[in-house]
């Protein structure tokens, strides 16, 4: 089954394991000509790389990415984008004592379930791991949308546990602090929160919140291939995501439909609570998703389980421990809207595109 | 683009706009031998109805399913079962006004964006009309699953407002009342509360959770295919959905991993925060989903917005007035689950079924 | 599985039993503003009918196309077109004698074999009836491709048995005689190779050519979404056909490379063994495929064939006769060359067409 | 698009251009606890190489597998399999002369009207090197039908130029001669016509037959998801395939129904015209199908065509000379035909499966 792949236009395959020799992917669709560096990876994959701050799990891998394919001199060719990262930290004799345990809301058990397999090897696909590629498939994604349409996707922290942001909503102050938190003025409460959690050795919880902007009106399909549908599989599909919200998301269970509809004027629409999206189809405004994240089930608190042969045994993770797995979801949350948004973007001007058209090429014609 | 298709191994397909001549769905993969008659569809269909009860919109029709194809004798043949219904209830008198308007909220605006074409009839495909054939389609996945794998599929109504159930929860009662409301005790209360804002002219949102039972460990695919990743894009696909969660969903945000992780014990799993799905594959245990319906735009108090000409009007919804569309999205939500829950089924046992057919694995036990 | 569907940005989807209530079609990805009327249907589909001349089987069905959806005021809307035609003659009696026989050559045993069921009523979705379909489908594709891009499709017979054309080709010929000939000399000397054939209660294969001009450079994907593969795929899927050629076909076996090799100069191509298409793209010149149809199995010579029970049983077709299915399966050929033209140029512009852009709407502006 | 992607259950991805630094694919759907090992994929791969025998092309490239992940302990895992294959031989210098002009009947005239990209590389993914990563990719697959199903995917050459095989059909011949040709009593005379063909600077066109021993009947699905209609595919997608045949193919056109038709008798099919496929669904005999390859047109014999400028220029291919490319398209030919057959074997298991694993069914028996 294809489900290791996902878009339909522009069609993203990932492979490997978290301790395997190396993790890839396959990014089939990309237009021909965008310029296409090595280097342009690097940003967004430390920007969601383990241990960029000493608030996250302490694995470092350089995450240097490899074109194998479907770029020459520079720009895209139109064939596949092969990209592949070989991991250099496979330390898995820190799951050696894991071997024959499932550990209490991890993956282990189901793949097991499905598979008949214990692969003690990180959790195999369901480690963290395999979002390495969609970030790096989603750099494509991120410059075509803004090359070719103006549009710039963002994220941010918008809730760790208790936690949300008191003051003014800032950008920068995003771009600018390890937790790609909006509210500068909270970093130290934030730093000093995420001591506290760790000594405790136990996880918490997390809302990651994307913005894109500039997304023009009319990508999305009707019925089953909605801008928002998909957005969720997306979304859904990235570990530990337990929920989605488009817009006001669950906050309009108790709505009014006098306070929830967006109003239109001449000028524009006079509010946003749909984020960006109606019936399927994006309305012009802003496209504004959140995620829930659950805390990570490796912890330092002593669980109960049962091993391979069935009896009941006390399960304590050891090696690195993650307290937030949430704050590093951000630029994977990012990764998977801009990757929606490029397949939507190609499937609109296919069957919308009927006034901008191909011409034939001649050969000694300019272009 | 196949957007009106969804599902891999069972395959719907849906069509027809709410006032043209017929809404119609072709369901493939569905395996020979099950057995089926037009009178099977009649119940969901039913329970989803508008004009089930004096609570929703008054809109009636009839509703009767034709079997057009991929039945013999009373059972299914392998080939695609068609089902159409006729619409016999064509008022798109009634939009008439709004034939040059854009309603806020609505997605004739995003539709015109898209296709540059204003379809008066009642919203053309945007309609919740075209849920009815995931209702019928879904009759066929419920049938298979309780009979194959002895699936339970069934959803009730979560939160309507601010109102939240406050008593025992009781499958009986969710039968029993109009509002699919859990606790027999508040039907009066929510009768009060739904004629108090069919009066103010204003619409509320909603929020429905399906439980499905006796679904098998196992079920699900990693990355892209994930149980909860479908699902996800499964319900948000259903109108007016803003929001889906697994198990816990949000309030995963503020847990710690020490009360969210589902320890296991020898006997079972000792609780299902959850929700039935880990890795993005079924434990075993009920999977459990909830979603955000957001309240209908189509309201009678008035609001700004524009016409086809740019100019600012203000807009009143006549004719049908459905003050809650989130109830009637119970059966909508249950048919979504059940048809994810098939095709992950079928999907399983062609990848996992070398051993003819896949059982479940118990801890302890041999193989 | 969606096997009745083909297609990635044009889908159609198929269902329908020959000897059941009715058959018909979904068409998902037409763009919007298509003009399309019933009556469209109609030349097509009188060209493919059965009963359309003496030499082909008598049975007649008026094959009226109701559409259900998609289209307003004339137009495609853009959303899922879904056609239906009601079986009027459905004379399953004709078979009843049939009904626990595997006739030789026949799918009836192999649908038994795939499906455990033994549908008698004219061999289920395995019957030519379900071609219709996809003639009707291609009606919007031929029509779309004319307007749009300017593209011809067009089939002929281009051998029936041993007999080929002798004369000049001649288009207008193809179009006024019953057999699609090219050489209007040789009607009545196929006028009579077919009443001798009637006579002998056998059955002869064919041979059709499809040629589409007007097809621009650039349409069909690498590697496994070539132009030609998807044509070999559509052809190959239609009733009886056993091979297919593109360009010089089989006769390639025996060329050399100095004389296939279509040369190029200034003015353009000096010959097209290729067919029109290299390395699955289309070149500019005209496509051109070819297929072979086996002589039909349901003859009146007496044939070996075994039962349900395993029984010997001497096979004879009663009812209709149609000593030469080749003759009308060239609009349907025609069909699936339009079908899969449409697809790929839908594709071409989502991948290619960042020179063609589609401008977000304003109300108020023109367009 | 996902054009570099086939199969629905089994899908293989391929990626890497001919003088990139490496080729690769990924496998998905492969069920779990298959034993696989690099070193088994030399032998098809040694098979396919260029450079095997003098008589084809003098590149030689080393071709090691490595396996980047979906294998743990020598066992698939069911998740997907990457293969990668670095290019050692990067030659692209010997078409440093072509950089600005079209090959005629050659893919880069296409490509460079569909992407608008000039690509020297040896035609970057219209290379044959491509096809290395199908037959890794079905060594899996061979595997699988073996011990799954006991299926055997052979191929031989049939035809080269206008030499025929005239002796007795041995498949060991086939196995030793550089051919893959059934009559060892030919092999001094082919080598003499391939010397001859080499010396005069041309190629030649070939025919490769490959036949499936085992398949069960029941394996295709209706009606584009015929078993016929995607060996089609499959086989057209192969560099210079021109034409496809299902069993008698071609032949068929001047036969008549009382000698193509299988007659069947309790003992089995008298016969096999149909080539084990009858209504797109295999009957239980072997499936047999060929292909036409065309003579290559990277020949010694100057031919005309033109320049990115559009001025005339004399083409002569230097570097490497493969006067016929049909002979190492044999292992590639059974190559497709294998990943077909078990991507449809999965297929069937997950519709019909619903007796735990489908039987082959005898009429008389019950059941």
């Amino acid at each position: 089954m294809s489900s290791n792949s996902f878009g339909k236009l522009l069609t993203v395959t990932t492979f490997g394991e978290s301790h395997g020799p190396a993790i890839g992917c396959v990014v089939d669709g990309c237009p021909p000509g965008l310029a296409l560096a090595p280097d342009e990876f690097r940003t967004d994959l430390e920007r969601r790389a383990t241990g960029r701050s000493r608030w996250t799990s302490q694995r470092r891998e350089a995450d240097e990415v490899e074109i194998l394919s479907g770029v020459y001199e520079g720009r895209t060719t139109g064939t596949p984008i092969a990209l592949v990262i070989r991991n250099t930290d496979q330390r898995s004799k820190d799951y050696g004592d894991l071997q024959d345990t499932f550990r209490p809301g991890h993956a282990d058990y189901t793949y097991w379930q499905k598979y008949g397999i214990r692969d003690p090897r990180g959790g195999g696909r369901s480690s963290a791991r395999e979002t390495t590629m969609r970030v790096a498939a989603a750099v494509i994604a991120k410059k075509w949308l803004a090359e070719r349409h103006g549009v710039r996707v963002r994220g941010f922290l918008a809730q760790i546990g208790d936690l949300v942001p008191r003051g003014a909503f800032d950008w920068d102050a995003v771009a600018q602090n390890p937790f790609f938190w909006p509210d500068a003025s909270m970093v130290e409460e934030l730093e000093a929160y995420m001591t506290a959690l760790r000594k405790s050795g136990d996880s918490v919880g997390a809302r990651v919140s994307v913005v894109a902007d500039g997304v023009p009106p009319g990508w999305g399909e009707p019925v089953y291939g909605k801008l928002d549908g998909e957005l969720a599989a997306a979304l859904m599909s990235i570990n530990a995501v337990k929920g989605v919200e488009i817009g006001d998301g669950f906050a309009a269970v108790a709505q009014h439909g006098s306070v929830h509809r967006d109003e239109i004027t001449p000028q524009g629409f006079l509010s946003n609570h749909a984020g960006g999206i109606l019936g399927g189809i994006s309305t012009g405004q802003a496209v504004v998703v959140s995620i829930a994240l659950k805390p990570t089930s490796s912890i330092l608190v002593p669980g109960r389980s049962v091993n391979l042969a069935g009896d009941p045994v006390e399960v304590v993770t050891k090696g690195r421990h993650d307290p937030c797995v949430g704050i590093r979801a951000t630029p994977i949350a990012e990764a998977m809207v801009a990757l929606v948004l490029m397949d939507q973007a190609l499937r609109h001007r296919a069957q919308c595109g009927d006034v901008g058209e191909v011409a034939p090429r001649v050969p000694g014609d300019a272009g």
